[in-house]
């Protein structure tokens, strides 16, 4: 494919020691001469970093004083010549290099478009280009190592061999369809397709079984604290984030104000929702009614319901169990350092099959434990990220869901002795399906809209 | 002299494309070694860049997809052995990187201790590291132009210029006093000295009168919108933004509440206090009897007063002209879209010498009067910065004035015909305090504590 030259600034806007514009397409060496005093990029070897200054082409004017790394194609992020020049790390300099480069004859890069020219030459497919971001993003360790296998192709190679079983399963039915005539072979056929198939399936429903995890890890486990006043709510805010290292990350797109908190509970990103509230102001329960609320516990994916182990159950906590029905609830008796006045055996009653865990967040006892129900009620424990493949973008789920449903059909299909060829439509929808996952065949609006979620530069 | 090896991030914080920590030291590419997977970096040449991953040293388990740069010393930013690795430039993938090198034997490096080492095995003088901090800084290209050129050491070559001829002097009045009995050497020693110290104080005082240029380049015009409500005061800044790229920055070391806002106009940074009041509210002239107003007026640079040329001049009008008193003004006469019933002749009167530039913001008249003003009560007009070696730095600005007035002292010493051991000290110290500026000679904790100034990584 032929393409024009790019180039971005790659590093995180902010002052830093190092800024990076990243150049690339088949001009990137020519554009960076232009304004490179130093040795002659033309000439040096590939893969080596040369002193230099950057200068105006006109006045000769000295702009930076960089380091200018030379990266010839096909064995670069892109499969291009890429050239990459680091700066002093200063917002109007490395604008003003970037500037220059384009003035020079590069095209500014859409977010992206670095690992977009990296799929679409070929050298990852579209799930590794996904997890490229992931990787960005990542909020813990368990998160970050999903993404690193996703990106090595760890998804792909097993997707790969799905879509080539269920090839060789239509190259069965091929035969079928070929050669009608040969009545023996077609109850042969019919027992293989459905063994073949139900493998196929097995698999896709085992990769889904690791998607909630997936998700979880990916996008962090929505978390609200909810309970009377007084209870400790704000302490147990205060604990997890003070144990485990907090995460404040801006949500991309938005404005600075809008600002999440993570902690990272042995690997599993908590996304704690509404914690601004918990630290202004305790009335939450009366604010339970509130539709807004009611909106933040659906949206949540755990509730770590709060009592006081100091007072006797009251009318507002048995309405708070009401409120979390159905859902995933940690349940917290807190305040053990004080003599108890709850009926224990009532709260085991309303805790139902929930985890139950007693703690006294002013002497730091329990808090473990909490930890602990809380990575076991999503990772059954001791599950190590490295073991699986996980599927953790919305975009797999949603094809390997419809592509589960699509074998199902073709299964049942055989079982009720519905035509061959309705068949196999099914078995090739779900071939198409998972191609889409890695990127064979995918729209070309797709293909943009997905790189259009990057961060610029990469 | 003998280092450890230090690593730091020396990209800015956040989501980017790519992220790098920084290794420096004799271990650095021996502790780079362990734990990347890939080319022995023992072995490759040097300023060449590999391809591979970074892993956990015991479990082999994969954390990046890294391209490592290799420099060896003294060709490189520290004189010292660096290794820099480009990381994917997530948060929790770039920290895991730097926590492995750590554990792998480096020191997490201080901030600006990049630079410092630069300083200490004499790649740099200390002028030029501190340029290496505002280059990062600079907020328009004019400062960028001055940083650039401190940073490669055109203020140094001038002191150390001024040094020599200082040192020459001295070697005239060491003749003077170990030959005291040759009489008719005495006087012609005196002529000398006199003519050589004027030359040198000539050219000091040359360079204190680019320092205020070269402090607004460098730090921006502090600048305060004042007038009465409705005059267009909330135009006027939304004019100077739109008109102008504005640079909202981050003030290093506190929290991300705390925005300054920056415009560029022609090269000037303009630092726009209280801009938020502005936007807020118009009744700046209500709060301009309050203390805080009266003490934002003090430590502004430039007031710009807007009058209505819809309106009669009124007693707050005058009112506003007496709290600035004294100051840099530039007088807007606004709104003149609108018939006229301001006494243009009493504003003139009012003005005094202040610039009084006359606009209809709504009508888009006059903004470039407006600019053209601020740029000429500051530079004079068409001042190019790469003609001047600009002084901007306050520490510089501080020297230079005690060296000019050691070089008084010795000069008007002379000329009293105080005794010339005495002469010979003031001269010895004008060249010690210029010495402090190239950071020849100075105090170690002085030396923490510029660098400590720097942000981390650099």
């Amino acid at each position: 494919m032929d393409f024009d030259t790019i180039a971005a600034i790659s590093t995180p806007m902010g002052e830093g020691a190092i800024a990076i514009v990243r150049v690339s397409g088949p001009e990137s060496i020519g554009i960076a001469s232009k304004i490179f005093k130093g040795k002659p990029l033309h000439e040096v070897p590939s893969h080596t970093i040369h002193y230099g200054h950057i200068m105006e082409p006109d006045t000769k004017q000295v702009v930076e004083e960089v380091m200018v790394s030379v990266l010839k194609g096909p064995k670069t992020f892109t499969r291009e010549d890429i050239v990459e020049i680091n700066c002093h790390g200063g917002l109007v300099s490395v604008n003003k290099v970037l500037q220059l480069v384009l003035e020079s004859g590069a095209r500014l890069a859409e977010p992206g478009e670095f690992t977009k020219r990296a799929f679409l030459n070929g050298r990852i497919d579209l799930s590794q280009a996904e997890a490229v971001m992931d990787l960005i993003r990542a909020k813990t360790d368990r998160a970050m190592n999903v993404a690193i296998h996703q990106m090595e192709g760890r998804l792909s190679t097993l997707i790969k061999r799905l879509r080539q079983e269920l090839l060789e399963t239509l190259a069965h039915i091929e035969v079928n369809i070929d050669y009608p005539e040969y009545d023996d072979v077609e109850e042969m056929t019919h027992s293989v397709l459905i063994q073949k198939a139900t493998k196929v399936q097995e698999e896709i429903k085992r990769l889904l079984v690791t998607s909630q995890q997936g998700k979880i890890l990916r996008e962090g486990l929505s978390t609200v604290i909810i309970g009377r006043p007084n209870v400790g709510k704000s302490s147990l805010l205060n604990s997890l984030v003070q144990e485990n290292k907090a995460i404040v990350t801006d949500i991309p797109g938005t404005t600075r104000d809008v600002i999440e908190e993570y902690v990272n509970v042995r690997g599993v990103p908590l996304r704690l929702l509404d914690t601004a509230g918990i630290r202004e102001t305790e009335d939450i329960v009366e604010r339970i009614g509130v539709e807004r609320s009611r909106k933040v516990l659906k949206e949540a994916d755990l509730i770590l319901l709060v009592l006081n182990y100091n007072d006797e159950l009251s009318d507002e906590d048995e309405k708070l169990f009401q409120a979390v029905e159905g859902m995933d609830v940690i349940v917290i008796v807190n305040k053990t350092d004080l003599p108890s006045k709850i009926n224990m055996n009532r709260v085991k009653e309303l805790a139902k099959n929930h985890p139950l865990v007693t703690t006294s967040l002013l002497e730091d006892v329990g808090v473990d434990q909490l930890e602990e129900a809380i990575a076991s009620l999503f990772f059954a424990g001791s599950i190590e990220a490295h073991d699986i493949t996980y599927v953790s973008n919305s975009r797999h789920i949603a094809l390997l869901t419809q592509a589960n449903k699509a074998i199902g059909d073709s299964i049942s299909g055989i079982q009720t002795g519905i035509p061959i060829d309705l068949v196999q439509i099914d078995l090739t929808r779900a071939w198409e399906l998972l191609g889409e996952i890695i990127g064979d065949a995918v729209h070309e609006s797709l293909i943009d809209q997905l790189f259009s979620q990057f961060c610029l530069g990469k």
